[in-house]
Parts: structure tokens; C-alpha cells; sequence
């Protein structure tokens, strides 16, 4: 690619960026837009602009974004999101203050070296271009200039150890005012009690569960809820909500066309499959027929269920939060196979269908997933290092003869050859992380926010060892396989060798990322026009149009590691060309802002974990370092520079430092502090709110009828107990 | 080493060990020698032949141990000991199963094999012996004999896995019965914090500390104890006990001589150093006026400490067993350098100057004595490597010429050839283990049993490596040492070569560990000497006799690393040498005798772990089975067996069983499973007593004056408290 591809790729990312931000600026000042540039605030009960200032001009979006402070971020969108933010803040500023001093530096000591830069090092096209003149491969081998790249590495590794360490503090600090809170939160109460053992003779489930929790906590087990199979019930209780919602728009369409004729037209349905089969009779009355047929059979469900289908794990609720925070980290059964005891998350994260995986089944299960992602990410290695090689206007050219005519126009052309491998890579990217979260469930985990990071973890080492890597060794597989096949070994100085060569084409990946990505996302042009679509042609009641509006949350599972490749790219090219910095700059500046608007006024987090995900973070932010590190090494080392071992103690620094912030600050994260959950309430919790807050949908009943309940949910606290 | 000199020593030893347990039975019949062969039945109240038949015949005691249960052993000696009689059983069982297939079907094979032995292959006179056409050397390269060996190999393995999964299974089973015993045992009311931060403004310690407890437990919570720097306190402690010993002595001298003479002869003593220089005063008179004045200064010196001395550490009692074991494992501050809080181990084996290290102190320290440990393993490998090779009776008579005419006389050169390498051996062992079990305090370990399990791990990878691999390796090791250093990865294949080379050393070193070793240990020669000679002529009141028989314990430190070190070497050989099993059967079926015999008579523990011990004993049998498992990988190789991959699964299969036992069952012996301390008590403990038997004795006051204590011994839950 040469220099005016680059800038047209640039300047067509810049313009479509600056179009979308417009865009948004206009529609998101029409009210019937507001449900989707304004649903956070809608949901939470709050005016779009209550507390904003009016004039709505092209940035007054930016100003607001500004001015909001971390206690908003938490307020309107959770810890979880402020963590997040923690995050983008981290890496904006390893970037701006690597930048500060990289920049002024390297480029200078770059510019002037006098080195003829051989063929094979530079970009695809085999032409000396000017952006090389401003990176690493200028300088001549064994130069001491190479010194002063020494010195650029230690600094961005340094400031990188500094500010994550800071991170990690500020995080932590967060995570304890979120749980020493002195609301009433229901998980804060309870524990999930797991691998409990056969039922012994003569005695039910729950009478097993009430007495072994009984006799440990006398004073402070408050009850029980036994996890009971709910398939059945669930399906009934699915089929019952869809008739519900089916009456209620059967009844909108008849009122409707009440308003044309009088007497209106009665709507119809067929009785067999998906409404397009069967007999044609009334809606209204053959749904309301079906409604009345279901409640007295998912009411008689819901009792075999609480009755027969009680399973070995159960949600033990205390009546204090010490308690439970001391549970979730204590052995209970001699045998951690047995009565395995860990915090409650949220009800709402709750996956119940995995809370009776036994101990050994959730190990094995794990190892077979680990096995089957290592073979998802060595088995997409091969198809992504062809896809890297074949898309390369030459190579296509080679092999789609009839393209020929049209590629040669130069315009389509630089296009072309500016988002082409682009385009590939991201729509393969695509494809993969609701597979990786299907496996994450798969292993057994309990809750949806621990699945998330279990998924987002493997699309991070997926993301980085198949596009960084793969994309960069690729480009140059074909003619270096063989060396490969003679010396495995050499594949981090073949890494190292590659890097110059591909550092543009990331350049580029890297600018179509945020302008075109976050001018999406800011203008949410899509959302807008499935809203618009469906509002106009598809909802007839008001809950199908809030459905058709509700945000969704922020995606960790995906924004995560797509953050952390770019993040990965520019830090391992920040030394090699500088150049890439001020680009890795407005990735994580633009994207806080867009991201800060977003999390404010659109995105609803479907959970909240307490800022759990920054550990699982920061791994990943110190692997990408160590990745970092190591290429250096390696780079050096082609650069025939005598004293390049003296990098080799910085991927050894990182890993002392991972060390030293898990063992100091990972168990927090793991386990709740007992000091930090012995502060005290506003109010003493209604146990009762607190216990119904787990019980699922399915089973609820909507008679206030406690009864019902007597089987897998005990009460042992207010009836007098068992033991 | 030829064969009759191989049977002299066996000879030899067979007959001093028939000595020593003749004069055993001889001596431990004679009522004045009670003290010194049944001291732990005395110390408990017991009769020395109380529920044992009367007839004392020489193998009557032979038939008491094997009648006795574990249950006795644990009434007697405690768990900890019982553990280690698991242990015995474990390996003993090992191997008489192995022994039971390997003998049978290995000599055979071995002995008919017609294969003419390398020169550089047997013992080092270099001529053929018959011991070696028993062993694998016999057998000839490649042959298809050596599946028979393989066969052993797995054997083997497969035995020990059996046998360590029963013996952890059982061993938390005697763990868990102990915990949850309904006796009231203090330690496991109270929990030990350490790394309390600062004291605020305004605050003492003391109020910090019970501030803090009873806010996370506000009804659990009785009392608190400040760590206090005592060794000021303990220094005028000492003295006075001293003086307070020296006054019965002179009394007791006193009244001896009053029997002489009626008005008796008063002891004299000097006022200088060690009563040897100074003025000449009376004694009695003396010591009672030191006394008198180190009273009132003891209790200056105490009120001093519990008021200013008070440090950053404390223990702390909790009302029931549960919320102790919950603390003890419950984070308590969100760093987990401050607030540590950990399981109190009993009183008596509290290291108090330890408790107050910090956090960051003791990581540090552990850091810098494992590099000290690492040092000293591997600087005295060279001159054991030397000793091993210098003891050679050859290289004596070149380097010492003048011994030649005393060596050359055949009786004391079989003698000579047979112990001189081994005694060598054995004097050089007996340096270290006190300077391992300092190393360990050091570290900052808080409680003895834990200082003496790590001391006792270090040793053992001392003794196993230097003693076995240095040995082995050594005996060819000037041969050998430029191979090593053309290719370190060498040493396995090295190690396996030297082997049976060293075969018979290693028969002859067993042998004499177990006639001589458990012989002089059954007959007490060395304390039942001292014991006379103290009681004639030193011992002059009953306290002082006391001492002078006091038992002691079976010091695991030095013995555990001792029998692992024959195990491993057993093992080790157990396939290429099989007539080397009985030996060690004999070994640890005499060493479960005799030590049986000791705990239920003799030893008394000096603290109570509830079988922490095995967890560590566990990881050290896994570790020698790996390194026979990799050595069988070297030999076969060394071999030319083709097929010798297949031993390869073995360690690996090794290393799957360290994981899965330890992930199963390790946690419970790291902490208490509140299932099992919810357990009910025989009767309500009496916490005054319990917080009493933590109070060091130097602080303890005489008079039973409460006040005093109120400094740095809080007293929150009986007068109201402070929050």
C-alpha cells in the first residue's frame, strides 16, 4: 500500500465519521427518536435532557460526556460500566504519555538514519514508501541509535506497570463502595449451595438442605430455595406469555380497525404451525381459550416441579451479609466435592440449568471446552493466514482473471486495496463470539457474567494469536513456511521480522475501527431503523414497541477483546513505528467519548458483577505487554543489536508484576471482604423481598399463595425450623 | 564391594541389633530404668505394665505393639503420630505388594539371561559379583525380556496410587474425628490476626483491634489478645525460674547434708559468672533475696509490656468453633496484606516473635531462604560428590599411603569397605537439620508444627538430592563430569547408568540404618546413660530428675526426611535391583515395630497438628515415585529398549494424581470444614479458660489478679464492650 491509499483510507474513515456524527446530531434532537438515542434515561424514569443543557448543537454530546463524573457512570450504568472506563482510561493514558515521549524521539531518530531499507522488509508492493521512513526499519543494523529504542521500550512498560497498578487500586476501591453500600441487595444475602450429596433415607431435599445449614448457622439461616428442574414448567410458562402477548395484539389490531368501520373486523389466525396452517378461527377468543387452558396446567407444573423434580444445588439465603460473604469462602464438607459453597450472583444472572452440574462433571466439562477452543483457534489459523495472503490485489488478480477490468481503475483500486483485507478479517471475526459463549455456558458456570468473561477471555487469545499474529506471519507464510518446518523456534524472530511489513495494513485496520465503528455506534443508524421499521409495520401494543426499542447492554464479551487486538497492535508497534500511537490515542479517546455518551443515555447493563471483569482484564492487558516484550526481543535481535538481552528482563518485570497485584488485590475480587460487607443497611432487609427476588418466573405464582412453596423452598426461619 | 563382604555387614548389623534388643528387654524390666522406657505411660498417670500382659519376655513387646489399635496410638501419642503410622503402613504395604510380584517373577528372568556384564556397569572393584546377575544389568540390550521390567514399573506405580488415595481418604477421616471431638480444645476457638494496620488517632491497639471484631461479629465475638513484645518480660521470666531451680537445688543440698551432720552443711555459691567467680555467699539465702527482688520487677516489666508493647498482631476468641473456622478462612480486608487473618494453631507451639512480622516482611524472607536453602543443597553436592569418591578404600590408601599396612589386614578391610562410605554419609546428615528447622523460623512461620513440616521438606529434597542423586552420580562422577558438560540434559541418562552401580552401597546402607538405627532406638542406650549419670551425680530435687528423663518427641523434622530418603532409594531400585524390596520391608516393618513401641511407651508429642503433616509427606512419596518413574525412562533408553516410550505416560499419569488428590482433599487440611466444627461440644466451653491458655507464661500473672490484663487483653464481652 502506498502513501495516498493510506490517506485515502483515512480521509474516507475521517469523512464517514464526521457524516454519522452529524446525523446523530439531527436525529437524536427529533422526540421520536428519543427512545433510541435517549432509552437509559427513558427506562430509569428520567426526560431526555432533564439535568442537560437544551442547545443542541454538533457537540454538545462531547461537552456532556465531559463533564460527567465516575459517581454518574455507576449511578445510570453499574460498576461493571465505570471498570470499563477504568480500563479505556488506562490505555489512553499508556498511549498519551508512550506518545509524549516516543513520538518527539523515535521519529527524529528515524528520519534522519541514512539506511537504504532492503526489499523484503518493507510493505507488499516491494516499493519504498514514506511512512517507513518514519519507523524502526530505517535504522541500520547494529546502529547505536537502537539505543534509543531500548530506552522507548523500558518507558512504555513502566508507564504501563504505573498506571495498572494505579487501575487496580481505584478499581478495587470501587468494587468495595459498591458492595459496603448500604442498600439491601438481595445476592449479598444469599449463597449457592452446590454437589450436595444423595438424598439420605427418610428424609426429603429440602429437609437435607434446612438441617445440614440449620446446624451451622443456627442464629443466621434464614431459609432455602431448592433449584428445581424447570424445563417444563418454562416451556409452559414460554407458550403462556407468547398467548398473552398475541391476545393483547389481536386486541390492538381489532380496536384499530374499530376505528375504519364501527363494528370493526374481528381478527383471525390459523390453529396449526406458526399461524399459517390449520383452521381459521378468531384470535381473541381461540387465544383466550388457550390461556385459560394453560394457567391450571403450568399452576399443577409448578407443583409437580417445586414437589418432584427438587435437584442437588439450592440458593441458601442468611439474614445478614457477613454471613453469607463468609459462606461463599468457607469449606463446608471435608470433601470439596461435596456442599460446595459460592456467592450468589444476581437472580437475574442466575443460569440455573447449570447449578446441578456435579463437581467432576463441571471439571471435565471445562478440559473437553479448553480442548475444543485450543482447536477453534490452531483450526481458524490456516484459513486466516490463506485469507491474509489471497486478499492482496495481486494475488486476486492472479486468481479471479475476470476482475482484472475492473480493478485497474485506479479509484476502485486504492479503495480496494485500503479496506479489502480489512473487510474480510471483520466479517470473519463476526462469526465466533456467541459460539464462544455457548461453549463458556457449556462448562458449567453458574452465572451469565462469569460465562461472559470465560468467553471474552477466549475470543481475546483467539482475536490476538489469529489476527495479530496469524495476519502478521501470514503475510509473509508462503515464503517462509518452510523455515518454520526447520526451526520452530524461530517463530518469535519471524514474528519480529514480519512486523514492519504489516504495520500499515493495522494502520489502516486500526483507522476504519474507530471512525467508521464509533461513528456507528454514536449514531446507532441501525437500531434506528429496525425501531422505525418494526414500530410502523410490526407493533400494535406498547410492549412490542418497547421491545423493539430496548438498548441491550454494552456486549463486554466482544467490545472487550476487539479493544484489547487494537490495543495489542498499537502497543506492539509503539516502538517499532511511533507513527501508530496518535492513531491508538483516538481509538481509546474517541471511544470513551462516544462509549461515555452511549453508557449514559443508551446501553442498559443486563448485569452487574462488581467490577469482576477488571482481573480478567488486566491478565490480558499484562499478556498483551509481555507479547510486546518478547517481540521486541526478538526484534532486536534481527536488528543484530549486541546488547539487545538487556530487554530480557522486562517480559520477566511483567511477570513478577502480574504476581505481586493478583496475590495483593485477585482475592478481593474472588471473595467479598468481610469488613467491607459488616458495614451497615439503611434499613433490616425484608428477607422476604430478598427471598422472592430468586424465586424464577416460571415458578412464581400470582396468587400471593404461600403454599405452593413449601416443597423445595423451605421456611424453616418463621415456621420453627427442622433441627 | 564383593559379596562376602556385602554379608559381613549384613551379618554384622543383624547381630548388633539382636544385642541391642536383648539388653532392652533386660533393661526395661528394671523398675529404676521406668523413667527412661515408659516415660509418656508415667507422664500420663499410667503404670508402665498397667493393661499389658506381666511376662516380659524379649519379644513381648513385639506382640503389644502389634495388638495395639490407632486408636490407642491417638490416645496416646495423637493424631499426628498416628499419621505418620499411616505412612509406614503406605509404604510397607507398597512394598510387600510390590515385592509379592517383582521377586518372583523378576530374579528369574534376571538370573537366566546370558548376558556377559560390562566392566563399567557393576560396583566399583570392577569385577563380576553375584548380586548383579539378580539385578536388570544382567539382562542384555534390547531384549524382549525387559517388558517383563516394564511390566514391574507399572506395577509399581499402579500399587502406589491405590495405596496413597486410601491413605489420604483415611487420613482426613482421622482428621475430621479429631476436629470434630467434643472435648473443648482452645485452639479451635480462636483465630490469629496479623498485618493490622496502624493504630488511628485517638485509638489504642487494643480498642483498634476489638472495634474491628466486633463490628464483623457482633455476637460471636468474646475477647481479644494483643501480641506483645515480651522479650524483656521473658528475660526476667527466665532468671527467676532459674534462681527459683537453683534455691530447691540448694535446699535440697541442704537437707542431703543435714543426714551427714545435724546442723548439715549450707551450700555456698559465688556472686559472678556462672557462680564460679565473685564473692562467696550463701546460697539459699542468696537465691531467695534474687527472687525476691525479681518479683516486683517481672511485674513491672509485664505491666510495661501489656500497655506499650503491644504489636501488630493479636488472637482473637470467638464463642463456638464455627465462626472460628469461617474467620480463619474469610477474607477480612479487601488487601489481603492487612488483617490477615489465619486458624490458631495450639498455644504451645505459637511462635510469638513471628506473629508480628509483616505481610510483605515475610514473603521477602521466604524468598531469600529459599535461595539460601537452594545455595547450600547445591554447594554441598560438590563435597559430598567428593567424599562419595574419596572413600573408596583405593583412593584412601593412594591418598593417606601411611594406612596402607592397617587397611591391607583382611577382617577390618571388609569392615572398613563395608561402613566407611556410609558412616562418612551419615556424620555429614547430622548437621543440617537444625539449620533447616532455623531457616524455616525465619521465614516467619507462625506456629512450630508448620516450621517443622517446612524444615522437614527441605531436608528431604536435600537428602535426595545430595545423598541419592549425588551418590549415585558421584560414584562416576570424575569419570563422567566432561559428558555432563558437552550436554546437561545428560544427567537422567547419567543417573540411570550409575545406578546399579551403586546398588550394593545403598543394600548396605539400608541394612545399617535399620539393625544399627532402630536397634539403638528400641534399647535407648545414649538417653538411659545420660539419664544415670545426670540422676547420680547432677540431679538433686524431683524437677531436676524429671528433666533429666524427659522423652522428647519423634522429631519429624529429621525423621520423615530420613525414611523418605530410604524410600526413595528402595524404590528407585525396586525394579533394576529387586532383591533390594526386602530390605526395605524389613526397614519399615522394623520401623513400624519399634516406633510402635516408642509412641505408646516412650515419646511425647510436643504439639498437636491434626495431621497436617500428611498433605506434605504425601507430595514428597508422589515425588519420589516420579523421580524412579523418570529414572525406569532413562534406564530403559540406556537399554536400547525400543519400546521404552511407553514408561512415559507414568509421570505424567503422576503428576494427573498429585493434582486430582490434592484438589480433592488438600483444602481440608488447610482448614476446618464447618460441617465439622458445627459438631456439638460435650459441654459449654468455658472461655475464660480457653482465653487463659493462651496467655504465655511469662505474662501469666500469680496472683489472680484480672486487671492487669486489661492492656493488650481485651475484655470487650463481658463488660459491654466498645462499639
Amino acid at each position: 500500500m502506498d502513501f495516498s491509499s493510506f490517506l485515502t483510507s483515512l480521509a474516507t474513515s475521517f469523512v464517514i465519521f464526521v457524516v454519522l456524527m452529524l446525523l446523530f446530531t439531527w436525529l437524536s434532537r427529533r422526540p421520536g427518536n428519543h427512545e433510541i438515542y435517549f432509552p437509559n434515561r427513558k427506562l430509569k424514569g428520567l426526560d431526555p435532557y432533564e439535568g442537560l443543557r437544551v442547545t443542541r448543537n454538533p457537540i454538545s454530546w462531547i461537552r456532556e460526556a465531559l463533564s460527567s463524573t465516575e459517581a454518574d457512570v455507576i449511578r445510570m450504568s453499574g460498576v461493571d460500566t465505570a471498570v470499563y472506563f477504568v480500563f479505556l482510561t488506562t490505555v489512553l493514558g499508556l498511549f498519551v504519555l508512550g506518545g509524549l515521549v516516543l513520538l518527539p524521539v523515535l521519529l527524529p531518530v528515524s528520519a534522519t538514519a541514512r539506511f537504504r531499507i532492503k526489499v523484503n522488509e518493507t510493505t507488499s508492493e516491494g516499493t519504498f514508501n514514506d511512512l517507513d521512513k518514519l519507523s524502526m526499519a530505517h535504522i541500520e543494523e547494529e546502529s547505536p541509535r537502537l539505543w534509543a529504542f531500548v530506552a522507548a521500550t523500558y518507558w512504555v512498560s513502566f508507564v504501563a506497570y504505573c498506571l495498572l497498578w494505579k487501575a487496580y487500586k481505584h478499581v478495587a476501591n470501587l468494587r468495595a463502595a459498591a458492595l459496603m453500600s448500604p442498600e439491601v441487595k438481595s445476592e449479598q444475602f444469599a449463597v449457592v449451595v452446590r454437589d450436595i450429596p444423595p438424598v439420605p433415607e427418610g428424609q426429603t431435599r429440602k429437609e437435607q438442605v434446612d438441617s445440614y445449614f440449620k446446624a451451622i448457622y443456627p442464629d443466621t439461616f434464614y431459609r432455602s430455595m431448592v433449584v428445581t428442574d424447570n424445563k417444563k414448567a418454562n416451556k409452559i410458562y414460554d407458550e403462556l406469555e407468547g398467548y398473552r402477548k398475541k391476545l393483547a395484539r389481536a386486541e390492538a389490531i381489532y380496536a384499530e380497525s374499530k376505528k375504519t368501520s364501527p363494528e370493526g373486523t374481528r381478527p383471525t389466525t390459523k390453529t396449526g404451525f406458526l399461524g399459517l396452517f390449520g383452521e381459521k378461527v378468531y384470535a381473541i377468543e381461540y387465544y383466550d381459550e388457550k390461556i385459560k387452558e394453560l394457567i391450571p396446567k403450568l399452576e399443577n407444573e409448578q407443583k409437580v416441579t417445586l414437589k418432584d423434580k427438587q435437584q442437588s444445588a439450592a440458593v441458601i439465603f442468611f439474614n445478614n451479609r457477613v454471613t453469607a460473604a463468609a459462606a461463599s469462602q468457607s469449606l463446608h464438607d471435608m470433601m470439596v466435592e461435596k456442599w460446595t459453597v459460592i456467592d450468589a450472583p444476581e437472580s437475574r444472572q442466575l443460569i440455573w440449568t447449570n447449578l446441578p452440574k456435579y463437581f467432576y462433571e463441571r471439571q471435565i466439562r471445562q478440559y473437553v471446552i479448553y480442548f475444543i477452543v485450543f482447536l477453534t483457534i490452531f483450526f481458524y489459523m490456516i484459513p486466516i493466514g490463506f485469507i491474509s495472503a489471497l486478499t492482496t490485489l495481486e494475488n486476486l488478480k492472479k486468481l479471479l482473471p475476470f476482475l482484472k477490468p475492473v480493478v485497474d481503475i485506479p479509484a476502485i483500486k486504492t479503495v480496494l486495496e485500503a479496506y479489502l483485507p480489512q473487510i474480510a478479517l471483520i466479517i470473519f471475526m463476526a462469526l465466533l463470539p456467541n459460539f464462544l459463549l455457548f461453549l463458556s455456558k457449556a462448562e458449567g458456570i453458574p452465572s451469565e457474567s462469569h460465562a461472559q468473561r470465560a468467553a471474552s477471555g477466549k475470543y481475546f487469545y483467539f482475536t490476538v494469536l489469529n489476527v495479530f499474529i496469524g495476519v502478521t506471519i501470514g503475510s509473509t507464510l508462503f515464503s517462509t513456511f518452510k523455515q518454520i518446518e526447520k526451526d520452530p523456534n524461530s517463530i518469535v524472530k519471524l514474528l519480529a521480522e514480519s512486523l514492519p511489513g504489516t504495520a500499515t495494513f493495522f494502520l489502516t485496520f486500526v483507522a476504519l475501527k474507530f471512525f467508521v465503528g464509533y461513528g456507528l455506534e454514536l449514531s446507532r443508524i441501525v437500531p434506528l431503523i429496525i425501531y422505525h421499521l418494526k414500530k410502523k409495520y410490526l407493533c400494535k401494543t406498547e410492549d412490542e414497541v418497547k421491545e423493539a426499542w430496548a438498548p441491550g447492554d454494552l456486549g463486554y464479551a466482544t467490545r472487550i477483546p476487539n479493544d484489547m487486538l487494537i490495543f495489542t497492535v498499537v502497543l506492539c508497534y509503539s516502538v517499532i513505528a511511533p507513527l501508530i500511537i496518535p492513531f491508538g490515542v483516538v481509538y481509546f479517546g474517541l471511544g470513551w467519548l462516544v462509549l461515555r455518551n452511549q453508557v449514559l443515555k443508551v446501553y442498559v447493563p443486563s448485569y452487574e458483577s462488581y467490577g469482576r471483569i477488571w482481573p480478567h482484564i488486566y491478565i490480558r492487558i499484562i499478556a498483551s505487554l509481555i507479547l510486546y516484550q518478547v517481540t521486541m526481543v526478538g526484534y532486536f535481535s534481527i536488528k543484530k543489536f549486541v546488547y539487545s538481552p538487556v530487554i530480557i528482563p522486562l517480559p520477566i518485570l511483567s511477570v513478577i508484576f502480574i504476581y505481586i497485584c493478583q496475590r495483593k488485590f485477585y482475592r478481593f475480587f474472588k471473595s467479598t471482604a468481610l469488613e467491607v460487607a459488616s458495614h451497615e443497611l439503611k434499613e433490616t432487609p425484608n428477607m422476604e423481598v430478598v427471598f422472592r427476588s430468586f424465586i424464577p418466573p416460571c415458578l412464581s405464582s400470582e396468587k400471593a399463595d404461600e403454599d405452593q412453596f413449601e416443597d423445595a423452598l423451605s421456611q424453616v426461619s418463621r415456621t420453627g425450623g427442622v433441627g
